[in-house]
């Protein structure tokens, strides 16, 4: 049973071995790692566990777009805080905006679209109405 | 001593398992991956080693800036093609524009910025210009 | 349609950013990912296509056991090739050594157990008869 | 300055879209980050860093061998606690068992060993002395 959603959400996590590359910083790519874990406790905090969701209504969320601007380098141990921000709410699809924090230091931000499809068609799906309830 | 790049270049691939989710299909976070060989092997087509160019430069590449759209799931086995297209060029940066192909279907595209950084610094240095030559 | 296995059989790979980590060499959990591509190339060289497998008899090739001694450091732009070598054959799993070289430099090497397993239970199944003969 | 380590050290961690593979279970290589996910807790609950243990030290920990063996798949959205028990502790080395659970279900279970490297070469060195005595 979906809850009202906290905002501004935020995720805390810490860089490890696997997060860095040779140049000595956390590699671009897992930006878009993070900010997915982000919105996966995001929607936990509403009461939606992706799996569950998957098996009650054959539905999953994917992700159509991402756009990220990398501003400064995280390091190995850095503790990380990444927020989550709905932007647009449609019946199929949202726009999320991101941003990964050092303490007061943006280290990257981005807009994330992402769409509900059918997980054996991947042909776009209203997103279940307790979910829409929650995330408004 | 880097040569002419070829144009256009493209990078073959295959999905193995450790690109895929349990989506069933190629996790979205991977195309930057995809995109990022087909970069290198694009460079190395012209002669620049990026771990040569570190150690007689001190210089590395970075990416600053990624935009991708996910058009259509790729899946295990597939073999995909990745395209590689500089739209701007200058001193310290460039844009490359970059797309993923399963035969004539076109998976995803993006655009990625570059930038060229002191490894050490992260400060923002030239390009060298033999590689500007040979990007030219 | 089977046909018989190569043998000795290697596949030849690229050391990108995204398989390195802050100290500089590839991530030690990534061999697991290069042994595994090799596998599919190995079986792939025998026709046999893991995506295709699933879809035609519903069962998938697991992992089970690993052991690998990480013994010198590969870094970014290094060709590595890696091998595979049956050690064991059953009816429902195989013990298979690799290991994974740089020129003549041994850098990793390990034993991989693999087991048949159908896609929806996990549980054991045995290896389709023409994989077993392709493998024999 | 580090402090008498806690034991048995448990590191709590969800999966991710991220962790899993097509099989839609967690890809077993990935329980090699888990495993290095709770041993770099398990450091730093005894105060250690290991990004200033390099910036103080030149030293670095790596690991040398693993051996895991996966006995049940687990899922997105689940909820893993990570285990870590030191076996052997010598002066450039040790031995970590280390398991996976998913409540009373063991996972994955193995053995790691780390060895402590100077950063520039990949000699071995000894592990420094207060870390030794917390480890103790």
């Amino acid at each position: 049973m979906p809850t009202a959603l906290p905002a501004p959400f935020r995720h805390r996590l810490r860089v490890y071995w696997e997060d860095t590359d040779a140049g000595g910083v956390v590699f671009y790519a897992n930006y878009l790692k993070f900010f997915e874990r982000a919105r996966t406790e995001w929607l936990r905090a509403a009461g939606v566990g992706q799996q569950a969701l998957r098996e009650a209504t054959g539905a999953i969320f994917i992700v159509s777009e991402t756009s990220v601007k990398y501003l400064r380098p995280a390091r190995l141990d850095d503790e990380i805080e990444v927020s989550v921000d709905v932007r647009e709410q449609g019946r199929a699809s949202m726009l999320v905006a991101q941003a990964a924090w050092r303490g007061s230091e943006l280290l990257a931000e981005g807009l994330i679209r992402i769409g509900c499809v059918d997980a054996g068609t991947f042909r776009p799906t209203r997103i279940p109405t307790p979910i829409l309830d929650a995330l408004a």
